[in-house]
């Protein structure tokens, strides 16, 4: 229904951990390319003008203290005068421009892993670079990284080709997040950086308060895939 | 000397402004790319370790209110344990990799030019757009856009080709910073987005505080330029 529409993660936080989650992604644009940024309390994005970050998003997760407090279809109860909302690419971004390039994808959710690879931390944020997943044909793993290179906004260019274990993956068919997909003969499995990771530092690191999209229910832009190539 | 080594534009503020800094690179990201910032009071940075930013840049400005308080070649008896070092890339680093593609340059300091373009505000930052401009010979300016695009983290693509007037720029022979460069037969003037807008934010913000290199002085890093080619 959204095809060619832009998804972003969300992640909403008190105002005195919006500086940390914008200096977290300075230093790793590669896993956290920040869409938007609201203004404190406001649940409006000039990504969708007209759209309530509050209720537009198809499920929200509540975090205290960075527990699971709430998963609901709903944010506005939740939502505090303090809050600032920061919406970060997904990769979901650069799939149209994937398969018009002719790189076939297949699977619904893409299956998402926590790396060995530690990011640069902040004072109070620190946390693993997280990946995404896709089995590309070996002859056209140059197309992937020539296509999605040219989109840096949604996580550019993979960051790993081939091997997961020099990741730190055991396990290819046991994803962190999402729904294995199977590697298949002539496939090789390539790694981008993931929306997830900023996410999963900042549940790391316990702020008093959150509110994120629920996994795989992101929040859909008026943006254009194409609006992120450069 | 520095010729292939990055150059940055500093602007250090006390820590309660660095978040507005951040959110206005975020909001503006083509004059604004941030390369680094520094823990609080903390005089380093990834982009050349073993440097010390109070001591390593050929000229510093100190402000107070908005107003220049001093111009000096050592900071760092004007450095602050707040102070928050944002350095922001700057076009010097794009222009080895024009004259590796053909595309001919001259003159010592390139014109910068206030616009008629606001950028987009954050509460306590606001400013228009400045650009930089260079002649261009007609038949390579697609080459220019070319090989700058590929290099978003120092500004990326011209923001706008020929006709000055449309960026409210009266008389290019009279630039608001830097040294007039004639245009000549055959050549297009090209602007592209520069590091002096967020500096020039800042100051027009009146920060009770900052410290900024001095016009013309960046700072050299060890990155090289082609770090930042995509």
């Amino acid at each position: 229904m959204a095809a060619g529409h832009t998804q972003a993660n969300l992640i909403a936080v008190p105002a005195d951990w919006a500086y940390d989650v914008l200096l977290f992604a300075q230093r790793n644009p590669k896993p956290c390319p920040v869409l938007d940024v609201s203004e404190p309390g406001d649940p409006r994005t000039v990504l969708a003008p007209g759209a309530d970050l509050r209720t537009d998003l198809p499920a929200y997760r509540v975090w205290v203290d960075g527990a699971l407090a709430a998963e609901c279809p709903d944010a506005t109860e939740f939502w505090r005068s303090d809050l600032v909302a920061v919406l970060i690419g997904c990769s979901f971004t650069f799939e149209s421009a994937l398969m018009a390039a002719g790189v076939p994808l297949r699977g619904s959710t893409v299956p998402m892993y926590v790396t060995n690879r530690p990011c640069r931390p902040t004072p109070r944020l620190r946390g693993p670079l997280v990946v995404s997943m896709r089995p590309i044909p070996a002859d056209l793993v140059p197309t992937a990284v020539e296509v999605t290179r040219l989109m840096p906004a949604v996580h550019g260019a993979p960051v790993h080709v081939g091997d997961p274990s020099q990741l730190g993956i055991a396990d290819l068919d046991r994803p962190d997040f999402g729904v294995p997909v199977a590697v298949r003969d002539g496939e090789v499995p390539v790694f981008w950086a993931c929306g997830v990771t900023p996410q999963a530092a900042v549940m790391a690191s316990r702020p008093p308060f959150a509110i994120t999209h629920a996994p795989g229910h992101m929040f859909i832009t008026d943006a254009l895939d194409s609006d992120y190539r450069i």
